[in-house]
């Protein structure tokens, strides 16, 4: 009931922004049926859109990819926190879903998901609470995290030994991390120590190993692969040696790493030959609307590996409407630094049409972003291809999950830009 | 009904970050009686939180400033985008709110602002339409935009005689720019051809003139002087004209300036001598938080020029706790790009609460935030005074606005962090 109720929810409403003006909030599944054409200017602008033939297209080709690996996907959910987006991942034929927090994952059991990987450190007990109650909420789904210190074990006893009758032991992956990185082990003897003292806890049960390698990725082939194969051969060596001394506590373990920018490198490797069957997962998340920017450049990188192109296509993109043109070389746009991701770099125009029509063509090449404010974007142009008053301006990004949490809800668009559905987040 | 609606909204449910994994939506009315603290870790982290009493201070002291210094204040709403907050500015005082598009003037008025103005110009159909229809909604309300162009005003004539039925003329203020800057009018000749085109339409009527110097204030008083000096120079030059060629169509006129960086330069140019009374309205918008950072570099800056201290303080903070010290010396804390500012600088570390504790301290100076990544911190620490795996820590932000636009809702907390109301957002 309350799945039904994320998947198909009403959307719109006094200040969502994106939304007609006059209309009354409209349940996704009834909202192609309003007819609505994103440039014939029946929504207001700024406007994220997604283009459904795209989107449709990286779902299938990231899970082909993950089967032809041998592996399963758990894509990581925080990058659109859209239970109508999980919900297509997993009919694609994802295992599960990743969460970088209890509320991520709680949302996600909420809008259907019985899988939820928290790749991230629990210890405060709300929210190792929030996870009990979930799973009481959820009989049958699994709700995992990870542990890289034994600070974060003694909270966790402590939470356990407070509550005094939470159902079962509570599923765990151990963290390996990198020197200079994020979270997890440094150490192969802390990894070891730390396994241990969770073998010999009440309050947790380790099934599986996990690792991180997305952020640290160059997009240079030989430094990728050496970070790669140095990490997974860490991670190798403690799952043996966990496996060894039979620390782990489940008839099937997890092997989970990959981020969005190098998950070829990573694949092959999630499958160490272990005493007990091994399932890989994958994590990568930005794959289901991939970028006009980071992910573009990541993706060339590993054609080369793949030997053949990728099957990615940019599927998002933010429509502003020129406001003003106050200098020669200078446009001003209606979206700015609430609307499209600046983390990485500047939004990249991507599409332009003309004020009154309702067909875009590609911008000329000197058109850039150069900066943007909270509301407003400048895009510098030079010589006679200027945008004029009123034309709108299809911003490509950079990269996606900095836009996601920019909007409550989002179009899903044809090749038309007709409005044939739409998707919500929760950030 | 509907303005009550939306100050007294339903706050929480799934997927609503910061509220209690297991707490039922609640009526702001009734969220001070569910006796929340923030550091007994009622509440899951990361959580935004508004101190109260720098809250309280702060609308009284802008308001009393704008209050000698002559003028009104029509705080810049898109800081925040919270109906709770427009209202707690209206009490205090102000004339009305600025807007930085439609939809968030429309949510204004819905919410109970009668007097609206968006700094900014407005040219789609659908913008136009919805400011009809708003104004046919709320009888004797007021909802002002910005002009700049003849090509916006083309725009605008052919959308009203398209339309035919468009009850009165729609009121507008000329924006006067500067030059390498963002929109408005870059020359007199221009400014005054827009503004006789203006007078003979019978879609516009021109009741004032505006200018934007926030984001060029250096912070340093000759050089903020000389912008502010040249800028309402400009801006009164044009009036005068105006006001000379009869092109105003209003018995009281409107000049409007002021970011939150230097109003003090900006409030005592707002009145030029014309003919007809001017109402000066000043648009400040972040000090209704101020900052850890930005605006309190810009502050220091005032002070010297007030000749005594201004009365804002610090009144946001985003709580994380410690996940991981994975490293000597580097911490990561449960808050990342989606949860607090990044534009301008990395948060600042402002207090540290034990695991265990309630009571907070200074954090050691050493601490800072070196980077972030989307749901994470990086906290750097040198020495001793390490922080623990379950600790919180307070960050201090720069700018409000960046991360007002990161939650659905906020705590309001007293100097307890005890939960005493909350305030939900729009974006």
């Amino acid at each position: 009931m309350q799945a039904q109720a994320l998947l198909n929810p009403l959307i719109g409403g006094p200040g969502s922004k994106g939304w007609p003006h006059q209309a009354a909030p409209v349940r996704r599944s009834d909202i192609a049926a309003k007819g609505w054409n994103v440039l014939r200017g029946d929504l207001p602008l700024p406007l994220a859109v997604i283009r459904q033939d795209a989107l449709a297209g990286n779902l299938r080709w990231m899970q082909q990819f993950a089967r032809d690996q041998g592996v399963e996907l758990a894509p990581h959910g925080k990058t659109t926190m859209s239970p109508q987006l999980f919900d297509a991942q997993l009919r694609a034929g994802a295992w599960g879903i990743t969460f970088a927090n209890v509320t991520q994952a709680r949302l996600g059991l909420a809008s259907g998901v019985r899988r939820a990987l928290i790749a991230n450190q629990v210890a405060a007990a709300t929210d190792l609470d929030g996870i009990v109650e979930s799973l009481l909420d959820h009989p049958g789904a699994r709700l995992l995290f990870l542990v890289d210190s034994l600070a974060q074990l003694e909270l966790i006893e402590a939470w356990f030994h407070a509550r005094g009758d939470a159902p079962v032991a509570l599923e765990v992956l151990l963290e390996i991390g990198l020197e200079g990185g994020r979270s997890g082990c440094r150490s192969h003897g802390l990894a070891l120590a730390l396994a241990r003292r969770v073998r010999s806890s009440v309050a947790l049960r380790l099934v599986g190993i996990e690792c991180y390698e997305g952020l640290w990725a160059k997009g240079r082939n030989g430094e990728d692969s050496a970070l790669v194969q140095g990490l997974l051969q860490r991670v190798t060596e403690v799952a043996r040696e966990c496996d060894d001394e039979q620390l782990f506590q489940a008839d099937e373990l997890l092997v989970s790493a990959g981020g969005s920018a190098i998950f070829d490198l990573v694949a092959p490797r999630l499958k160490p030959a272990l005493s007990k069957p091994v399932r890989g997962v994958l994590r990568s998340g930005c794959y289901v609307t991939h970028d006009h920017g980071n992910y573009k450049r990541y993706m060339a990188a590993m054609d080369t590996r793949l030997g053949c192109g990728h099957g990615l296509q940019a599927a998002l993109q933010v429509w502003a409407m020129v406001q003003s043109v106050p200098e020669p070389g200078l446009a001003i746009l209606t979206a700015g630094k609430r609307d499209v991701s600046y983390d990485i770099e500047m939004p990249i125009p991507a599409e332009w049409c003309w004020r009154g029509q309702a067909k875009p063509q590609a911008p000329p090449p000197s058109w850039k972003v150069s900066t943007m404010n909270d509301q407003h974007a400048y895009l510098r142009f030079d010589g006679d291809a200027a945008p004029q008053v009123g034309d709108r301006v299809g911003l490509g990004i950079s990269h996606p999950c900095t836009t996601f949490d920019k909007w409550r809800w989002m179009a899903v668009v044809d090749e038309h830009y007709d409005v044939v559905d739409a998707i919500v987040t929760y950030f």
